[in-house]
């Protein structure tokens, strides 16, 4: 049985949007954010505190975008996977990590110093600087997504997964006014999928507080 | 023929250290740092400016750690790679993503505001947040590194390369003290490796100054 430990629309949403796309039964625990601070029990399973965990039987993982890789390809290929050989193998690795290093990270110093930190220790130019970042390599993005379609390989895969987290983000933080046109419709179109919808219902249910409201 | 755009020390180090390790023959394409200032005409090649870029006939990747998944894994198993079906395949696909997203990205910001900023916006409370940061990970790396050992598989992988390049920008930055002795043997480790000494004289042989000038 797989084990997901998840805070609402949190990073881990990655794992939990893709369980749903792959159908894959599993249990998820649902933890107020942050949990290092409002469910200290959780630093037993990990001792960082951090979000995602994802347990299957021996096998721990704690990167979101590497749990999206590892559950489309656990099993051989899957309806998120490209494999070796594909041509669009190489983007669709990129994809994975561009989702998160590039376009995840530099909107997490915005989230940060705009919102997390107390008063004093804010910092608007860090959330400037990161912010212009994020904007920079959304640019990059709107020439790779083609239009009406999709990251790579001409369908939906975990490349989506891990870059539309990115995107759920931004909205969180108010940067999607930087999406334009484009990236905007592609951002419906993630919306728009069964998984996505699925995975914001599994989240929804149990009623915990995400980390929107900490 | 692959071909490598690398800035010396620069994360591309990671997929020059793979090339090496699998023993590929490719085109290094050394660039003074950072390029988009010091080489305008890279623009042409990436947009951003940004390194590395790998290109393998139509295939183009910007992601240091997704590049060493790549060149681990285009053409079936390698000594880097851990297949799925393994029990330790999560926990490389963790190490590629960790060796980035947690250990180098918190670097780049003690990078950022302590040197490649003008003075007027150097930040050191930032640059202690982040160097906290990076420190507490290194507890996590820690724990899962055995004595004498690699970063999962009982046997040095890509996992290592990619854990092993934040430690490398640790060393650079003088976050090294952190280290602790069993890191620090970890490291001594890797640098042993004559994959990563191949890196560095390739890197040198050209003899363009790397970032660490700029």
């Amino acid at each position: 049985m797989l084990t997901l430990w998840h805070c609402a629309d949190a990073r881990s949403f990655r794992a939990l949007w893709a369980l749903e796309e792959l159908g894959l039964p599993y249990e998820l625990k649902l933890l107020p954010f942050p949990p290092r601070v409002r469910q200290p029990e959780y630093l037993a399973e990990n001792p960082l505190g951090t979000i995602p965990l994802l347990v299957d039987g021996t096998t721990r993982m704690t990167e979101s975008a590497a749990i999206v890789q590892y559950l489309a390809t656990r099993e051989g290929p899957s309806v998120l996977s490209v494999e070796p050989g594909d041509p669009a193998y190489g983007a669709w690795l990129n994809g994975l990590h561009f989702g998160e290093a590039t376009l995840t990270f530099p909107q997490t110093l915005v989230l940060r110093y705009t919102r997390l930190e107390p008063k004093e220790r804010r910092n608007p130019q860090v959330a400037e600087d990161y912010g212009r970042w994020f904007a920079s390599r959304l640019k990059i993005l709107n020439e790779i997504v083609p239009e009406g379609g999709w990251y790579c390989a001409g369908r939906f895969t975990g490349a989506d997964i891990s870059v539309g987290y990115a995107l759920l983000l931004a909205e969180t933080l108010g940067l999607s006014e930087r999406f334009g046109p484009h990236i905007a419709a592609y951002w419906d179109r993630l919306q728009a999928r069964a998984g996505f919808q699925a995975a914001k219902r599994a989240q929804a249910s149990e009623g915990t507080p995400g980390w929107q409201s900490a």
